[in-house]
């Protein structure tokens, strides 16, 4: 799974689009509702972009996971997506979980910036108690004291988890770390450790995005990783886009 | 503030207001809509609790705060409560806080667990900038890696948040140990620190609560506890339940 | 207790002793040998500081307590110092504890900045288990994702480790908060949790400090503190310097 | 490097040196002095330790790395040991830093479970600044609110350092999980992260061993591992034990 942190353009979105699909994505993500902590830093562009982002999917044959943030954004997300993403800050809004166990869409379920593994694996059960079974994980860092990353991508949460659990489990390197040249490191070490796919920002002029620039990919670097974590999936028994993607669509 | 973690039932509801009235308490906190870890513990009775705690409210001539999860919940409780609180899992619930902006309830807005003292100040100007200026800030305790306490409670947040902001602060003690021995000793220790005012769960019979009881003051101790406070406000220049209260009715 | 972070000239150490004792501590403190995170800092003045401080102390009929960093430091240290400090990065030095447990000298032992209560009874129990008695424990701040302020002071370990230990509880605040304005409101809350003493840093001229100079009281702010700890002690039974004085010499 | 947490008999370290030399190991690991936070813990079997060390390296042709505690351990440590060991709780016992820095043996100095990466980097300089260049970083975890694993291991620091300093970084997985099935997933992880080498606990009866039993590799479970690193390094542009081996000895 690749693509921007927001949808900003069409240009930006088509060409990104484009880009991933030539890497080696399954998916396109991207939001249009974006969780910011300040009200004043750009929101998103809403709806517009959704369908900005489903035509680019459509256009290469991709997938498209964007972020539901509340229960009166379901239905609008239903019409574009193919899988809810559920950010981390909303991992414990349970009135949300509660709703998209209702549905049959894949829910991306990202870890919160402190939630414990157990809660984590409870969040799932609100959607699974719902009689929604395809859940994914996604480990995006925890908040440490350490603050030359942006957070602490918690590798040892993917074999912790694979014991756990039966569902999949996705790394998202980029908001893990918040830094472009730390990505690609954090991305082979988590399909080293086991990861079922990875969640990663790509964009094509990521000096002039209107989010998360400095932790975006640009094209030529997501080829070169692409290429590193097919050498290394074989060490433990997989090929990239091959098992997982037969079933799902996706992944490692 | 004081009063049960969730309404239970009609004798336990009036019995714990009668208590925490006659220890001084201005507000009557219960919550009717329980967020919880888990799917499958106690999620609170709904708008049956809320008519309890309203009832017992208006008969001990209390105010009432109960936290609302979701937008969807924001008209039956205004029917009921005369202060919203947000809980810390939805400091960064975006769209609830937009919504609660529009109205003109105070909002009682607890810090997220892992929440920086910005992201908690840039969290209520998500409501401030919708123009509801009845804005409290609540300290409820942080994750570390300290496990004696359920959280570390971070009362160094309270002459931080004064320094950066006119809002009020209160403490939420008994979330913040978790543990019902340690709860004076917090709430003496937040209003020698300079708190505005306290949340501080009160329940007739915690042995027997559906949540949180562990954390529960007996009535008898929450006398003492505020015997033990109006002696320590004059400190710091104050006195219990008057200055804050003549503006807005509770508080130190 | 209270003094400046570290010994640096004759005239420092006299006016803020005499500073001190006018304000009703009962030791001084002060640092000779002090541990720097960077080689290339002030790393204090050796035996000539603790002359300094020896004069100084017995002039105003104060104690002394002083860090010592190194079993190789302990004879020196012990021609001056009344009490031993064993700084928080030192709390897991097995040897200095094992050594300082076979003398007759009262240890203040520091909290490491990320020990679990459990790791810091246990660190006390080196001392003890070689027959010295007199440990006094000190909570100085925890490390945690908040940047505010330097650590986040662990109000709550007091009222924690008066339940699982025998031993008195201080709190350095100035440490504990690193910033000058945070001093008072965390001693004054640190007193009303049942703390049983403090350590103050006071600087008769804090901006020309060569260490910690940002978090030293003025003589003037130490004096406003004192009154107003003596207006808390009451609300737990305590008077300042009364009662654990008698046993100790020092504390509230 | 690999090797029993502590040496215990002349059976179980011949046979742990002999399994580490069969799978790949350079070094052999082997604590003869061990920091314990209680102490009534076993405490390791001192210079009689050291000897079995020496005489099992010796004979397999392995170099002996082993952990130093306190300055007046060197003299006899360096009769024994290839390097020296600067554990997590002495990272910051500046005395013992300074004084490693006047020798030439090289130094693993592990990182204290919450030090930043710059406070890691400042005490590689106390040994730098005396003229001691060779000294190796050593990530072994930090502690984080997550209890699953017993440390969080920041396999992030990996790429940052690399970034910051020319020092080689290793990663000790034993350590940083506590948990023996944790152990090859987050090697891995650190080979594919871009570390220098890898320091493994490896026990020939890791269930009756005297400390860390949990989390020590089988001899077969460490042939294996060894052979998915063999596959990993090639994505990296590296090869196991050869560019790193020929300047030092030991390595990726």
């Amino acid at each position: 799974m690749a693509g921007p942190c927001s949808a900003e353009s069409e240009a930006q979105v088509m060409a990104t689009a484009a880009a991933v699909k030539r890497g080696g994505a399954k998916v396109l993500r991207g939001g249009a509702f974006k969780p910011r902590s300040s009200p004043y830093s750009f929101q998103g562009l809403g709806e517009p972009g959704l369908r900005l982002l489903r035509d680019a999917a459509d256009q290469h044959g991709l997938q498209l996971v964007s972020e539901v943030m509340d229960i009166s954004q379901i239905d609008v997300m239903a019409r574009y997506a193919d899988i809810f993403q559920v950010g981390a800050r909303n991992m414990q809004n349970f009135t949300l979980l509660r709703e998209l166990g209702r549905t049959r869409t894949p829910v991306l379920l990202k870890r919160g910036i402190s939630a414990t593994i157990e809660e984590w694996l409870l969040s799932a059960e609100y959607v699974l108690a719902g009689g929604n079974t395809e859940v994914i994980l996604c480990e995006r860092g925890i908040r440490t004291f350490e603050s030359y990353t942006r957070n602490t991508l918690d590798i040892s949460a993917i074999p912790v988890v694979k014991k756990l659990s039966h569902l999949p489990v996705f790394v998202d390197p980029s908001h893990g770390t918040g830094r472009r040249d730390k990505v690609a490191p954090m991305a082979r070490a988590a399909v080293a450790a086991g990861a079922d796919g990875l969640l990663i920002e790509v964009h094509c002029d990521p000096d002039h995005a209107l989010s998360d620039g400095a932790q975006s990919l640009l094209p030529s670097q997501f080829d070169r990783l692409m290429a590193e974590l097919r050498i290394i999936a074989p060490a433990i028994g997989r090929s990239i886009c091959l098992e997982t993607v037969a079933r799902r669509g996706w992944g490692v």
